[in-house]
């Protein structure tokens, strides 16, 4: 399925909240999703579900284009089995696929048999990093396995993680995807968060959906505003980030 | 405390959404509040929370001179103490500040003591309609009761309440401003409400939050959005509305 082109005033409105700071310890993190006006993520637990005009769905890609890695919690892999690679730029843009990063302590995830390894073996996109919190028991081919210690089965130490991913992988720039639970861990996180990058559907996809709002308040600055067809797009960094 | 002025690109932007078609059997209803990106609409209960900017309080003052009555639950009324009046226009808007309308079954809040009451006593807003579901026990001096069947206490008969309003009161346009059961109620009345305006805030209030959550998806047709200082602003009307 191919892109509508990208709007002609996006990468102006996104340039300053693209990657950069390369020379940083740790890589630039983006966080980034698509929420209804009820800051749903999706209709439901595994329910894949459209918040987004296609033009916004276009601009995600646009930004896997600027980033190393892709990170998303293994609830989401598992629910949309997202193929996570860059369809920007036309055939050439694939080559800029961003690293799949799958957060799945208790390897609940299989790369077999998934869109992303689809992808990988069209050379549309890279074979994932999944992150465990011990040795794996199973091995699957192509995949790399990052073992990295958990809070809890859901959360990740966040600082380890991101200081691996950057010495041993070299990876200098990661946007991170969701799911909710992950989205909501780094809201809280103005260290670690360089850019938040927000696309709201005008749409409410009601209470049983499942929702990004993190345990406590959260501040923003540098905010800035996009409207397109029917969404708005804010970009922001958390307040008390560097 | 005196209102920033009005931003010039808002009146043009809210025009299409202002109350029109008022030979209509029932008043024109304007849904309208701030949530904040985690779709809160308040801290907690009882809790006044910032969530806009102060040029967006501006256009709900602006909204304000364009109704003929404002609704809030008893809920907001309790726990805000809002006057409701019109500050918009100088001394003279004072003249276009709505009828304030209680949904109150239970008689719980008071307009003696009240802001609302402070500021009709200064000539600077109406009295209230305050919507019971029985004959009043007690009669507060300046009030209207309206005695109006409720489906449980807190969810009224919007259909026969809007009918009375409009025949016995010659409210031909209503501004409904909250609280949360109100706003979640009429989300799914498309057949009664005619313009739908929400003042995105940039923060997030946390999962304590009041929110503001359908318990069904809601559609939205004639989408637009506006951009602040700090906030967005989007227009539209329910799917399914006439």
């Amino acid at each position: 399925m191919s892109l509508e082109p990208l709007r002609n005033d996006l990468p102006g409105f996104l340039e300053a909240y693209l990657p950069q700071q390369l020379d940083s310890a740790k890589p630039f993190v983006t966080l980034t999703y698509a929420q209804s006006l009820d800051s749903r993520i999706s209709k439901g637990k595994g329910i894949r579900t459209t918040i987004s005009h296609p033009e916004t769905k276009t601009m995600t890609h646009y930004l896997r284009y600027h980033h190393d890695g892709i990170l998303i919690g293994s609830g989401t892999a598992l629910a949309d089995d997202p193929g996570l690679n860059c369809k920007y730029g036309g055939e050439e843009g694939y080559n800029h696929s961003p690293r799949p990063i799958v957060l799945d302590s208790r390897q609940q995830w299989r790369f077999e048999g998934s869109k992303m390894k689809d992808l990988y073996l069209q050379n549309q996109g890279q074979a994932p990093i999944v992150v465990v919190s011990e040795e794996p028991k199973e091995r699957e081919i192509d995949v790399t396995y990052l073992v990295c210690p958990y809070l809890s089965p859901s959360r990740v130490d966040w600082e380890t993680l991101l200081r691996k991913l950057h010495d041993e992988f070299d990876i200098k720039s990661i946007m991170v995807e969701g799911g909710a639970t992950v989205i909501n861990d780094l809201l809280l996180k103005p260290a670690l968060v360089d850019a938040l990058i927000i696309t709201i559907g005008s749409r409410f996809l009601g209470s049983s959906g499942v929702e990004v709002s993190p345990i406590q308040s959260v501040e923003l600055e540098a905010v800035t505003w996009w409207n397109g067809t029917t969404d708005a797009v804010l970009c922001a960094k958390l307040s008390g980030s560097k």
